[in-house]
């Protein structure tokens, strides 16, 4: 068993910026129908066919009139129309308001021809009037109105030939009613980037299955595709490889032969002589760094082969997350063409917290009334993690945070 | 058409209430596959089966030792030792460290019988000793360690029969982790509420198809299911009904046939002469509000029929929407058992803002460099909320924000 330790660490931000300046989003896409649009990302422009609204739309309850009529309408001295007919929404029948006339109308109701606004009909009165065996209706106005008062004008809300969602949006609820209103079905959206997950390492075995007396539950790879997938990626979870050169590089192989972008290793980016990866990194491709100046997650590796982005994380559950959440989370989302997604919430330290100088640590905490908790056991220990809410940066030339100060939780 | 003014419009508050009141989660369960679980809510509490990890492990590349050996270990002292053996990682094999004996171990691997510390590889030195045709391998162990150093003891992580994770918890990658971590390949979660979702009026046409000549398409059965959807639940897109009696009755006797929990209706709650959706409820079932002191969003209706929640949202899509984000997303939330999600930013308000004395306000601004910015054009245009990152609530005692005040925006 040769140990060698790492020759040199990279700081972390170099790391990230190592990493998101090797990935780029996904250049794949597909229609996907109008239900399953939430959270996906726009791969073209969207431009209306139509006009929204397609025709001038009352927008209240009440009676399209002629405003010039109801000029010198007041509740004192009301205006009084007659009224030849009516409107509901979805009404395509034509009626003229001439004159001295008004047709009453519902909200959504096309505004009819020689009409140019709604009285509220709460500024109204309506009244039946017999004359021998005639019968009319009439309208008595009790407020003017100005032009286009309480009518949409077509188009108003998006006008035909415009680019009412541009490429790259990532459709919200209300987006999505965007693209239902000028009459799509569907949109075409970027792919979402495809991530293997692969955990390696001889002691391994899959939940479900029985333990071995040397071995322990594959978490890791559950974990990381969890992650993928909440972060917009599609995650294939291959059977675990043996840690020998061979078992790697057919792991390797068969995620390039699925047609992957990225694959994400855990276990064997360590510096123990079954610590393979490199090796295997270099002799496939490139490995563009190997140890990061941070805790938990010092042996990250991150190469390529190719086209093909390795990750390659360190086996131990909680170092295995962080380096998850810290860097593969962010460049999922660029593949995906999703924004960063850093949300934080300021609190105290809980108490007081030692660091070691020349490392930057992610420090697992939660969250309690304002207070930040730390709840990290140990690297190895999976529910370090199952508790926080996030984790809090002590830089590397801090030695502790005090009780009480200030602290800025990056949520998970 | 009889156009009746709401009676008597209950407070935002309190229509909150009201809805939350009512809403419970849901009961039925189901197991889904580790891949499906991340945001899904655990049913009942996990109780490991096992110790995690399951052995005394290794926490380090190195020399598994007596503690006692080596007590006197320094750089300028070492302390030599016969290696006797070498672990790695899910070995099964037995190896015994007696007194005066090493054995070397990777990280993950079982510590050896009789050792009771792991020295790390750096405080080491290994050599090879020839005596005529014999050869040992030794080390030189540069640094005591204490009892268990290096070690992660049996159980330390999750203990056999000890409760790993509680009912209710929303599972995240950690916490799909430790389900892995104890073996467990599937979870019992609360399925998802179903709700129902049925726009009403005879002027929608469905995208996709041709619009007619009075007609805009439906866009508030797909924001709001999206809606649904990002909240956790399903949604059942159902065709769109009459504005009948009886097309609004058979819609809703239909959803309560493939049993939904809630039936969500856009337009019809307005008080048009077609506006019959505060008729049906009220026969089949029961009106618990009708009209909320809101804007935009007043005309929302609330019932019951049986145990069937119904949502009787405004159909201006600007009004649906609001209504949706502020009243439907945390009622889907508390039906799905997930926390409620209010995420907030600080802004300055971009220019002065005027808002009517009695209703309070939710107007959708965009968040640009610190300001929020409005955007909201009128109810009825789709675009109103599309360009918004979240709104502010003006409170009803509040006639204008003066450009520049503070404010704070609820993001969708």
């Amino acid at each position: 068993m040769k140990i060698s330790p790492f020759r040199k660490l990279v700081k972390p931000d170099e790391a990230m910026s190592i990493v998101l300046g090797q990935t780029t989003a996904v250049e794949e896409t597909e229609e996907v129908p109008l239900s399953e649009c939430t959270g996906r990302v726009l791969a073209a422009d969207i431009v209306s066919r139509i006009d929204v609204p397609p025709f001038d739309r009352c927008a209240m309850d009440g009676y399209a009139v002629r405003s010039c009529d109801v000029e010198s309408a007041r509740e004192h001295s009301p205006v009084t129309l007659k009224v030849v007919g009516e409107l509901f929404a979805g009404d395509a029948k034509k009626i003229k308001v001439m004159k001295g006339t008004a047709c009453r109308v519902a909200t959504g109701a096309v505004l009819p021809q020689g009409a140019d606004a709604v009285i509220m009909a709460e500024y109204t009165g309506e009244e039946k009037l017999k004359s021998g065996r005639k019968e009319a209706t009439i309208v008595k106005i009790l407020r003017a109105e100005p032009k286009m008062g309480n009518v949409s004008k077509q188009g108003s809300d998006m006008k035909k030939g415009a680019v009412v969602l541009t490429k790259g949006t990532v459709l919200d609820p209300a987006k999505v009613g965007v693209l239902a209103s000028v009459g799509r079905e569907r949109a075409e959206v970027l792919s979402r980037p495809r991530l293997a997950i692969l955990s390696t390492g001889n002691e391994i075995a899959e939940p479900g299955g029985k333990l071995g007396p040397a071995q322990v539950y594959n978490s890791n790879s559950f974990t990381l595709a969890s992650l993928v997938r909440a972060n917009g990626g599609l995650a294939e979870v291959l059977p675990g490889a043996k840690d020998t050169k061979e078992g790697l590089m057919d792991a390797i192989k068969q995620a390039i032969h699925i047609g992957v972008d990225a694959i994400v290793l855990s276990g064997g980016s360590s510096v123990g002589e079954r610590d393979l990866l490199f090796g295997v990194v270099s002799e496939m491709g490139e490995v563009l760094f190997h140890g990061v100046q941070i805790k938990p997650g010092k042996p990250f590796l991150f190469g390529k082969i190719g086209r093909l982005l390795i990750f390659g994380i360190p086996g131990y559950p909680a170092s295995c997350l962080t380096v998850g959440y810290v860097f593969l989370a962010p460049a999922v989302r660029k593949m995906a063409g999703l924004p960063a997604d850093r949300r934080t919430v300021k609190a105290k330290a809980s108490r007081r917290i030692a660091s070691r100088l020349g490392r930057v640590q992610f420090l697992a905490v939660k969250v309690e009334s304002g207070e930040a908790i730390p709840v990290f056991k140990e690297s190895g220990a999976i529910t370090s993690l199952a508790a926080a809410d996030g984790y809090i940066i002590i830089h590397d030339n801090v030695e502790f945070i005090e009780k009480g100060e200030d602290v800025e939780v990056v949520l998970f």
